[in-house]
């Protein structure tokens, strides 16, 4: 197939094909319309498993060979091992032993430990990876070394692709803190504890093969089960399945920095201005230094107000955690732990609860969490004037880290982006932003240490903030801040050649990076 | 398509097509493999659904013209109700109030409530009956009045069906306890609360449409969320969706009959002698009153033994949660609740694992539990002189109730039938069964007032049992000395038309059920 361009629904120019395979360009928000049905895995039987459960083999190796590794296939593996995940590496090393080449690596995220196998990126044994690339992978995939094009999803994304069939897994490989022989499994226990598995979960329902690797083997019934024996063929005990004191960052703590706290606390108060901060209301922050003050700072005004938060989505970290114990939030809907004291909360209070990106992110669902947020604080690193946003790469035109959840979380009620003006000296608001990973409508506010700006789509909000003492000001007003003290931005210096798609959270792609010329 | 009727693994003729389409005849223990693949719902999307996630309709009537009731679909609901459920018959009050004709009532069990629905039946509202049929419902059915034939399968076989298309369902309608306004729901709060909601898992999975109907309506998140949300198209609020005291059965109590008292003791010495009850073993009874006076024998004999169960798996009752509150028991793996008791401790005890056909009882998984459990205490109407036994029809030929977990449980590693030697003076060891539910090879042991008969294929439990001051005895026997008590049995007087047919585990037939001539 001749991969041809057309220009997508917020103006970029994108393939109709990737890797061989149709695509379908980005329609808008809400206008593209699936009419297929969901990915149909093969019907097992239990007469082809033990009766006993024990579905343990010795080695790893074992298991990828009696899942039928071969060449092409597509292996998948999740992150909530993070930088001290011990498996995905272990599985190219046997894939190259085994002489097995074309693979696809199809992880939820990417670790600096992952840049280990940019060797067998180079040898042939991997074609390319479809998921977070950051780091080194970043720039080997920008510099357009990779044999194939990388393919970037939202978490949502990545459910979606899976339960549609767009992406269709043949081994995927859980590790995971504690299971059972059987195959039950949970990231609550064990010395390698990462708090739940979510990001499996699609990965177990709809591969061809699931392998369950695990150092903390428990008799069944491993519970709870968040990924279900039922679904997986093989199970393996090893002697480590992750590094702890990699897996969570131990604390994360609240920002220092004068001008990010100045950034947190406009954000806070101009959410308890526009009145976004009620009893009942939700949230979501994320796990930065910036986010975690603003969580503070709303943590402040609902004990000053005697209110509390229905919930707050997580990663959760241990400010979360205070205020779940503090009682002013009733639940934490959590899709990973970003600190051990996640972990602990996770494991011992009720009301936090472990999602999945099919619970809050998947938009081919009926419905999902991620839209009754009425407030999600997110990051950006560039951001054009008409709100639409990146982050995934830099102004540099380099893949610096994959989606996770930012797409899915711009369909909460309230999506506010506190970011600095510039970094570096490069201004963060742009005429173009490098690579649209969300579009403008759905981004409300952004709040900068030099003012905030309301998308005029939100009427409702420029009318609630008039008279407001916080500095309110129009994008291009800020743009013009910026750029009188740094200069004009310069464009990144790129190739025609797409090194990477970025998907939209219902399968159509919203843009693509193209190769740095170095 | 001609019914033509072949002879399956158990020697019964079975027809090939049930109402118009192609069935698979039983072909032994293990021995059909599936092709295919699961069935594929369609794709939907978040944009067709508020992003506010209130999904409520005003009356169910309104959910279920939204969601295109028409001639012909197939209705799902569910049992957690039981005798107390308020739902399925207003489903079809609806059904014939807007003229809708020929549906398919596939619950997951019939109570003596739904006999109510006899009239819809007469009058073409609905078509047949694909689930347990009880009382009036059974003898309807088996006096050829139905207008297509019943069908009916396990719990695990039902889900089996579902997930492999071998049933569409159109709608299904959850009756829940408790759930919020996009659909999480659960059966463990509220004044109509059941325990769980495990027999509707199917249903949420792969319905086109699926309606979650409550009285308990809270603001999300209702958790925990046994059914998701994300599966559920409509949530209607009811005054009530259940009577509560219907629900359960308040509380079963252990036998008193002198002779099921008998055969419950000499049940708990069979498993001790023959050495099935050790540290950490499972095991499952049944909510009858032989069956719970067997578990408190195991109790009696954990206590002074001084071990405990890995687990036991429900329906949980009173006796059952006092094991588990004592430390007797580990966990209870949970598909249904029979009394308060297991309510109550469902929704308190951490242990108190509430699980589903999926991951108990589905044959065509990767495994399920069942196979797991070391010994299962089942009933049984009729057994024959090859261990074959019935459980759906009693000796005069008409259905008496549905399969339940009963199919599910001979994968069991020791499986006990307790039962009379004979009931109102019919022998229940026959020389052929009315019905075959379950292949005899999968029976291991038989216990009656009178003696232990124990399966000629259980070489290991024959020579553990050597020298034993039970009443060991072959199955002839036992039936010999029923016969010269009884007297010969009489053969039900049945015609050839098929009114049911029974499937096996794997959705091939086992046997049928034909008219009875009256």
């Amino acid at each position: 197939m001749a991969t041809e361009f057309v220009k997508n629904a917020v103006g970029r120019l994108v393939p109709t094909t990737i890797n061989g395979e149709l695509v379908i360009p980005f329609q808008g928000v809400g206008k593209y319309q699936p009419t297929g049905r969901k990915y149909a895995p093969p019907i097992a039987s239990c007469a082809n498993f033990p009766s006993d459960g024990n579905k343990l083999v010795a080695t790893l190796k074992e298991a990828l060979q009696k899942a039928g590794l071969k060449d092409g296939m597509t292996i998948s593996t999740h992150h909530h091992f993070r930088n001290g995940d011990l498996i995905s590496n272990a599985i190219f090393d046997i894939a190259k032993e085994l002489g097995v080449k074309n693979l696809r690596w199809f992880p939820s995220a990417s670790f600096p430990c992952h840049e280990y196998l940019i060797r067998y990126l180079e040898d042939g044994t991997i074609s390319h990876i479809e998921g977070s690339m950051n780091g080194q992978l970043g720039k080997f995939c920008t510099q357009g070394k990779m044999k194939k094009t990388a393919v970037l999803r939202s978490h949502g994304g990545r459910y979606q692709a899976v339960q549609d069939g767009e992406v269709k897994i043949d081994i995927a490989v859980i590790g995971a803190s504690s299971a059972d022989a059987f195959g039950n499994a949970n990231g609550l226990n064990g010395p390698s504890a990462s708090g739940l598995l979510g990001f499996a979960l699609a990965d177990s329902q709809y591969a061809d093969k699931v392998i369950v690797v695990t150092d903390n083997l428990v008799p069944f019934p491993c519970y709870p089960w968040q990924i279900q024996g039922n679904y997986v063929d093989y199970t393996v005990k090893v002697d480590k399945v992750g590094i702890p004191e990699k897996i969570v960052s131990g604390t994360t703590e609240v920002t220092k920095s004068p001008d990010r706290l100045l950034i947190a606390e406009l954000t806070a108060r101009f959410c308890e201005e526009a009145g976004l901060i009620q009893d009942g209301f939700s949230f979501q922050a994320g796990a930065g230094g910036t986010a975690l003050s603003i969580g503070n700072f709303f943590a402040d005004i609902m004990r000053k107000k005697g209110i509390k938060a229905k919930f707050a989505r997580g990663g959760s970290n241990k400010y979360l955690v205070d205020a779940l114990e503090e009682g002013l939030i009733e639940f934490i809907l959590d899709g990973q732990t970003f600190d051990l004291d996640g972990v602990r909360s996770m494991r011992d209070n009720a009301n936090h609860v472990w999602t999945s990106p099919f619970t809050s992110y998947n938009y081919h669902g009926k419905g999902n969490f991620a839209s009754m947020v009425d407030v999600v604080i997110l990051g950006a690193t560039e951001v054009d004037l008409n709100f639409n946003a990146n982050v995934v790469s830099h102004s540099d035109g380099y893949l610096l880290h994959g989606i996770g959840g930012w797409q899915n979380c711009l369909f909460s009620k309230n999506v506010i982006l506190p970011i600095p003006l510039f970094r570096d000296r490069i201004p963060v608001i742009k005429d173009e932003v490098t690579t649209i990973c969300g579009p403008g409508e759905l981004i409300d506010i952004i709040v900068t240490e030099r003012g905030v700006a309301i998308n005029p789509l939100r009427t409702d909000l420029i009318e609630r903030m008039k008279g407001s003492g916080l500095p309110i000001k129009t994008i291009q007003q800020l743009k013009e801040e910026a750029d009188a003290i740094c200069g004009p931005s310069q464009k990144p210096n790129l190739a025609d050649d797409v090194v990477a798609a970025i998907k939209w959270v219902d399968g159509t792609v919203i843009d693509v990076v193209r190769r740095v010329i170095e």
